[in-house]
């Protein structure tokens, strides 16, 4: 196999030379390697405080600066419009699938209905505990089950406080774009979406949405952080039942210091904000991520049927690729031969099985070119 | 000013060097120099994978191990029983402020009230925000306001679902034992206590408790950890409204994996844990805490009344000394003479102003002899 230099890690003008697995893990996930170094040179002493982030006050000048950074640098990448909060919170976006209906279905008078489309596992799951909670009545408009492999259609949504759909679903490989859902979804319903797997991949209109949550450990940075976009004109809505802390209002209220941030996951999303803007932001995270997901897809459909993607053309997500063998003793022999050849991390989801290739922000070229150039290799000696 | 080696870290009986400044923040707080120091080294390979701790997955051997390691190094340090559960969450100690309720007030034939003894700012907070749900009658039994000088008497608690108090109160310094508060309780009330602030500082029976949650950003780790500990036989209670990430019963069916937990965070929860033991576990963290609370109390009371704290002898907090001096103008030039000495964040909490020093356990004694010297020092000159 050719030897590929991973590090294609530039920051500050700096490239980083680096000796790092290829690593397709679909979250927590690979994070650029200059922000690592950066945050492991500052470890100890931030800025020469003598301390680490992790040490200050989440109210003290330093990471008051940190976090204001942080929220300005994403603005800037998602040209977010000022409609919109940005907060910063916990939890994941598990927690989300039932702060979205305790923030949006708590109006007394209020329409107390809302629309889930269901694309695949994280869609299905956001609806589940939505429901469970009873506090209005969580319908799904559409489901792709059971094997969620396009968009569902003959659907739309009309009277609801909103409407629910995942961008990307890591589990079953399907990614769409907002210009798939618009048209089916009323102008005055909100929509509400979950972009943990996509968002920060591409150039994105937030305008288009009510609320856009994501948890970080795909393309943000470590787990433990959230990130929630809703529009102003959305809060003021939760039910008495929504704990402070899960409270959108009270977090804007609080620039999301309602209760003590995650302060170091926080520097680090703002030192992955960073680094996406030196790349040339989301245009050029776009192309990039186009280009890698070529590489595995063009493996597959030029393997002979040896590898088996089923997913629609149009809806391949180009974040997550999961992909079939023939037979389970053939998927082994590949995870264990990817691993010997330093690919890492790419058995698929339990729920499916098979492989799973994640190429997320953070996943070089040279990585993704060392993993099509082994599925060749093994499919020829194996096909 | 005599100079000290603020170096005491050990770690694998390595002495660590350093040069790091005296933190007195109240949280985010200070964390062992050793135990930054082996994340430092560790940060962009952990073991030889190649890959950061925060880039694999929560379900990956690697981690698994990281994760029961610290579960196991934690119940070895506070000898918890089998009949309670370890859980490490996400959201903070103010999102268990909600959590409580929503876990202990939901069977539909179960006892719906809940005592609440409030003596400061933090138990306050846990009422209110425990009362705005109106899941259920929670109640203050007694309160300490407004000066919360010390423990209130003539309260009891008979009939509730569980009794709350809060062992350590940051903002005013005031820091209970359990013995202070079981016999005032029922022996079929459960307790809960948020131990956010004193975890881990000293020796703890948790045979006595129903619950104890801590936020991990003072004796634990970094902020976005939540520890709770939580006999098994309050497990199944939780209300429709609990999401399940906040959900006990759910959690610890799945070793606190029902959604990805916060990793890192994880990890050097672990690398603390370990120091402790290191440094002879909580029985010698009390010793060495005692001692250190001792010279600031001396520096206090040997004053002559410059420095005032008003908390009953019995009460007064090893954890968080707060301090006032004759007026602002004295109390500005204490913060920043301290500060030019290289003693940081002793500004007192907004509600109370004055002075705070937060001795927790990653505070080198050397650090605290220094901030001892340096009020001596400046009473002598301006008292």
């Amino acid at each position: 196999m050719t030897e590929h230099n991973l590090s294609e890690n530039l920051i500050e003008g700096r490239v980083v030379p680096t000796h790092r697995t290829a690593n397709f893990s679909a979250g927590p996930a690979a994070l650029p390697t200059a922000v690592l170094q950066r945050a492991q040179a500052e470890l100890l002493d931030y800025n020469g405080l003598g301390v680490s982030v992790m040490e200050i006050s989440h109210r003290s000048p330093a990471f008051m600066e940190i976090a204001e950074h942080a929220r300005n640098t994403l603005r800037n990448l998602l040209c977010v419009p000022n409609t919109h909060e940005i907060l910063f919170l916990q939890g994941g976006a598990t927690l989300q699938f039932t702060g979205v209906p305790l923030n949006l279905l708590g109006g007394a008078d209020a329409e107390n209905d809302a629309d889930y489309l269901v694309t695949g596992a994280w869609s299905q799951k956001a609806l589940v505990q939505a429901a469970a909670m009873e506090l209005g009545n969580c319908r799904c408009v559409a489901t792709g089950e059971p094997n969620y492999s396009t968009l569902p259609s003959g659907w739309c949504s009309q009277n609801a406080a909103y409407f629910h759909y995942c961008s990307n679903e890591t589990v079953h490989g399907l990614q769409l774009e907002i210009r798939d859902i618009a048209p089916f979804v009323a102008d005055k319903v909100p929509i509400v979406c979950d972009m943990s797997s996509d968002i920060l991949s591409k150039p994105l209109d937030v305008s288009r949405f009510g609320l856009i949550y994501a948890g970080a450990q795909k393309n943000i940075g470590p787990a433990g952080l959230t990130l929630v976009i809703v529009d102003k004109s959305l809060l003021g809505r939760a039910h008495n039942y929504c704990p402070p802390v899960l409270n959108y209002t009270v977090q804007a209220q609080n620039d999301s210091m309602a209760n003590t941030p995650p302060t170091f996951a926080w520097y680090l999303a703002g030192l992955v904000f960073e680094w996406v803007a030196e790349q040339g932001g989301v245009a050029a995270m776009a192309q990039k991520n186009t280009q890698k997901a070529a590489l595995i897809y063009d493996a597959i459909d030029s393997s002979g049927g040896f590898y088996r993607n089923d997913v629609a053309q149009k809806y391949r997500s180009a974040m997550n690729v999961p992909f079939f063998l023939p037979n389970e003793a053939l998927t082994n022999r590949f995870i264990a031969g990817a691993t010997e050849n330093g690919l890492l991390h790419l058995k698929g989801h339990k729920l499916v099985g098979g492989i799973r290739a994640s190429l997320y922000n953070a996943v070089p070229l040279p990585a993704v070119q060392q993993l099509a150039e082994f599925m060749n290799e093994f499919a020829r000696k194996n096909g």
